[in-house]
């Protein structure tokens, strides 16, 4: 089953790819369209869409897939992407320049909103019976979004996040836009606002296990697969769940090595490498690993309530698959 | 008659004032609210809900007046100006600083992304019949923005701009808006597509106008009312009209001079004063007095017309207000 599953995704990728490739023709002005085309071609694992066309067929939606909403929420992504790339000022993504590293800061800003303007037009290009709900969905995840960010900006200047403040903080920077793909999903295939709910629960968990897979990934993951800057969250003092975990644990020694390593405004590999010895040997590793399998779990039991009426095995291959990534 | 447009405008714009603070209350995250809120306070002429307004109630709107698509084209607009603010850096915006400039880049970015999406979730508070018509004119108003940014940049790097390719620049970057605000001011009051056309035109030359103008003000007007500045599309080289005007008309010292001060990275207020005084004897500044005077007829004649059926004082009234705008 795990393998049909992957065939199917490989295949609804492929096609995602496709669709973006045919929007994205370059047109003039070149300096608007190349970097946008840029952004979308750097790729990804196309997650939001084939969330989003698994909640549609779930729910028995017309068509055999959802289209233009499932490839407006990659484009709403990937915008995300390249404004927090300037934000975060960081130079790679996926192993290749950033936009505003491979072409200005200028270029970077003006390819970010351009990306966000074709995201709303290609959303408008499906007709549904809850068209308004939809786009609704859509736009109160971005702003979510925003506040996400926002929030995550604000912790950089403060040593006292706790844990809760985060979980909030990944819930809009990360777990938004996951909930906007199931719900709009349910709501393309005219779903009662009772399985929207159920759409909107599963994404934010699903989305909160997502986000400290990544904090962990960074510091534990394979560094080339990675494609971005290895240790990126200890270089920066990011507070991440690893972070949080770690100023709730460390004594003595560790602590002091901690803290001095994470307020570094240059932090080699080697202190990075020491930063995860520390996570490692004082269990925070471990602790960040059952913490994603808590949270998805909470993600498996959202959906749970869908067995009776809906064929959720795909929708199970797919949690087990996000799981399971390696970077 | 202007003045009772004057105190009719001057009442609605209060009103445009007073809500838009009411939608945007300080909320966490407040590194997002804070700026925004500033954006918006900033303030200008709210040239934009006024044109959408003015449409709406010639064409009879059903109610006394449109007011959440008029905000939404409003945020839309002051969206722009701080993303444009960045890619320009820009640092002051009507005698204050801009907002990359009073907190960092990171939150001029991201505060803009966050006006954006308000603008959204403003714009889908009110349904129309033709709802759907409003969305389209508004998101492709946006993309159409982000082109013309894109061409204005484009621009930076070439010496050989022609007059066409300027018109159309401002077109996008500069006329889109206007239209978006009278053709959606049609639109909400079920305009038919005839008149939302009219709109079109309208929005466009008046717009033309406008951006031309912009170019004139930004050396012949006003140095404090100005608000940004003073002659800073010299100190940048910009492509404007009368640069390329500029570029038609010199020849000799003049030519010389002009292409040493506008290729200089550092240009003094002095050079600046020198241009102007190129500008002033080579007729340049009548050229585009004349312009402006030209594309403003245009915008008249488009709206001739509607002279038959609707009653137009109002429209003309703006016009002339627009045209009579010493910064």
């Amino acid at each position: 089953m795990i393998m049909d599953f992957q065939d199917k995704l490989n295949a609804y990728r492929d096609e995602i790819n496709r669709s973006l490739d045919n929007i994205l023709q370059i047109q003039e002005p070149k300096l608007l369209y190349e970097p946008m085309k840029y952004i979308i071609e750097i790729g990804g694992k196309r997650i939001r869409p084939i969330l989003c066309d698994i909640f549609y067929r779930m729910f028995e939606g017309k068509k055999d897939k959802v289209l233009y909403p499932a490839l407006a929420i990659e484009l709403l992504h990937n915008f995300t992407l390249v404004h927090d790339d300037i934000m975060d000022d960081d130079d790679k993504r996926r192993n290749k320049p950033t936009v505003h590293i491979k072409w200005d800061l200028a270029v970077g800003v003006l390819a970010g909103d351009g990306v966000v303007s074709l995201a709303y037009k290609v959303l408008l290009m499906e007709k549904f019976s809850r068209s308004d709900q939809i786009i609704n969905i859509f736009t109160d995840g971005l702003l979510e979004v925003c506040e996400g960010q926002g929030f995550d900006k604000e912790f950089e200047t403060r040593e006292d996040v706790t844990e809760d403040e985060y979980i909030n903080m990944i819930d809009k920077k990360t777990s938004a836009l996951l909930a906007v793909s199931s719900k709009i999903g349910a709501a393309c295939a005219n779903a009662s606002d009772e399985l929207i709910n159920v759409a909107d629960q599963y994404g934010r968990a699903l989305g909160i296990a997502f986000q400290i897979q990544d904090d962990y990934l960074d510091i534990a993951g394979d560094e080339f697969l990675l494609g971005k800057t290895y240790g990126s969250d200890v270089q920066k003092g990011k507070k991440t769940y690893l972070y949080i975990k770690a100023k709730q644990k460390l004594k003595g020694n560790d602590l002091d090595k901690f803290d001095e390593i994470i307020s570094k405004e240059n932090v080699t590999r080697e202190e990075i490498l020491q930063v995860k010895d520390i996570y490692e040997k004082n269990g925070i590793l471990d602790d960040t690993k059952i913490e994603i399998a808590r949270r998805i779990d909470i993600a498996k039991n959202a959906i749970e309530v869908l067995s009776e009426n809906y064929d959720t095995n795909e929708l199970k291959a797919f949690t087990e698959y996000m799981l399971n990534r390696k970077f």
